[in-house]
């Protein structure tokens, strides 16, 4: 017998009750039945991301998002930064250029997180750039981007701040309002424990002034009608129906849990992984960790694409390897989504062993033992933990 | 006790094998195990096409595969010949100039089918045009558009037939390469039986060479991108996982029912749904009825959106009503997906009991003996029918 589990940053173990949910008879959109449905995922989804902006749902998977968050907002030969410091920061600049809309790179080193200042300095030399995009978390390489600090930046400048939040939302606090977010777009299968195909935007105050002018071309990306059907409960186009359901029951977990204990959880989670590959004498890879992943080079002379592979094959337990830059040099342990402290003690083990396996020097138990130090040295769960 | 039946023409009924197999524990999609579910989605896809060209699969609803087949084929300031007789066909028209194709909008009178001679016409005075936009089946008005004879026009002519096959595909025969359509696009919550947020998309080799030289901006919807992962079992941005799961499922039911047999089920359950209706007085509302759904006019003096929700309010009956033109004037009946001779037997026995309830002269009984010596003289179903 081998037990499937899955650890990655997406798609993300779904909980049993979503299942359930998600296998109920489906529901006719237009209908009232599932307006009620949607009024509470508009305001769960609002809770969620800490606004009092609408957050408009689209039927599609993470970078369709992007796009809208793009192609709502700028106009054909505008200017934007685009943060790149992993393969979903590349992803903006393709996209701009896609639309015409001219990119200025801020190329980061893999690993390392975006300095602030270059940012400012970046807007300074381009007065007429309209936005700055960025990872919260760039999925790549598992580095966190110092989101409230970009925003202090962009507040008093004619560009808006747009954040990929696809896996950090939900995982970390990103609140929207506070910080002075100006759009922000997530997606169903990270934090959320949704299969792919729905994804999530708001946009603030700012951003919606630019919409009024925004040129580029776009129908089913069309924030502005999605904006104005939503607000009535219904979308423009048929919307993913069972994930809508989905999302309503993984909505209502997070309130049973509550938002700082859901932080508090992923923060602890963050802190076992990481422990229990430094007692193992590695390196992690992420100059600036977030709470949604671990990434971790693998020890001199082993490939991490063969440990990947040996432990899905051997022991059922599913990481994922490098992007490009980073393949075959380290591997990433998700942490963000159904995830508690006792899969954290699963997946350390399973890196024990996949090592050990592999010839690699470890002291099996090393990492379990600090993981387990780290996360009761964190706290006990608060709360009542109803995820289940 | 209240059951609820959903006879909408889309979603339709999920059938149960397809829901147990969507709550399967998810699969990461960058792997060995999702590829060969892909690979098999896109074998059973070009079978249901009746193609040997690939069939691409989007994370989106329909509207999403109709944005793909304009902006992947057409250049800024086309024209493109518009069928509009019904509420998807007048969204054609919104989607082209949205994107700067100028639109020759051909107006057919609600519940009528295009005249091919008016295509060709209309291709003769804009020798230009590039594209001729038309629906399979209009969902508005349950009518089949004449797409064989559209083919042949637009054979010898430097335009692509494109299809909106939606709430078609799978209920009536549409044969891709035999025929000669160009682009054909499709979704997962009609016959197929799944729920909304996969759409599908065929293009011949006149439409991917017009691909060569389409100028339209696209991001998500870059179907030759597609094209290049999807050869792989890839896709260039996450996948809805589990409704390909679900597809992977659904096209295995329609291998066991088999294409012609499942169009002879169709066809049947149309003839069992208009005779039914006719029995009881009632006029069929499409002048050129589609084997996916039957629209009725209400009986003089009834107010079909009255009725449709005394169906459901009363008896869990779930029918649609009109659509703008046609709001108070129709109902709908679907019998496309997951549908059978008894279902008929229900949805015109519920129509009967309400039309009684709400003070129509109807005679309880005729509708159904009706439609059960309709369907009864179209032949027993053929086959083994296993889509249970």
């Amino acid at each position: 017998m081998k037990k499937i589990r899955l650890l990655t940053p997406g798609p993300t173990p779904v909980p049993e009750r979503l299942s359930l949910r998600m296998a109920q008879p489906i529901v006719h959109h237009r209908s009232p039945e599932f307006e009620q449905v949607f009024a509470r995922c508009r305001e769960g989804l609002s809770w969620l991301f800490q606004t009092k902006q609408d957050v408009i749902q689209l039927a599609a998977s993470g970078t369709g998002a992007m796009e809208a968050s793009l192609v709502n907002f700028l106009r054909r030969g505008d200017e934007a930064i685009v943060v790149d410091a992993g393969k979903f920061g590349e992803r903006w600049g393709k996209l701009a250029k896609s639309y015409g809309v001219n990119p200025v790179t801020l190329k980061v080193e893999w690993g390392n997180a975006v300095d602030p200042g270059a940012v400012a300095a970046a807007l300074k030399e381009h007065p007429n750039a309209r936005a700055v995009f960025v990872q919260a978390n760039e999925s790549s390489t598992g580095v966190a981007h110092p989101v409230e600090k970009l925003a202090r930046v962009t507040k008093n400048h004619p560009a808006i701040l747009v954040v990929d939040a696809i896996s950090a939302l939900g995982a970390f606090d990103l609140p929207f309002d506070a910080w002075g977010i100006d759009v922000m777009v997530s997606g169903s299968q990270k934090a959320l424990g949704l299969p792919p195909g729905l994804a999530f935007l708001a946009a603030s105050e700012k951003a919606w002034k630019l919409n009024e002018t925004a040129d580029l071309p776009r129908f089913y990306f069309d924030l502005k009608r999605e904006r104005d059907n939503q607000r009535k409960n219904q979308t423009a186009w048929t919307p993913a129906i069972s994930l809508v359901e989905g999302l309503d029951e993984s909505l209502q977990m997070f309130r049973e849990e509550g938002l700082q204990a859901c932080f508090a959880r992923h923060e602890r989670l963050a802190r076992g992984a990481r422990a229990g590959m430094q007692a193992l004498g590695l390196e992690l890879y992420s100059k600036a960790p977030s709470a949604a992943m671990t990434t971790v080079l693998a020890p001199q002379g082993t490939d991490s694409e063969k440990l990947v592979k040996h432990l899905f094959k051997q022991y059922g337990i599913k990481l994922v390897g490098g992007q490009e830059a980073a393949k075959g040099k380290i591997f990433r342990i998700a942490h963000l989504g159904y995830f508690d402290d006792f899969d954290m003690l699963v997946v350390v083990g399973a890196v024990e062993r996949g090592l050990k396996d592999l010839g690699a020097k470890v002291q099996l138990g090393a990492g379990l033992a600090a993981a387990q130090a780290a996360m009761a040295e964190a706290g006990a769960p608060t709360g009542p933990q109803l995820r289940g």
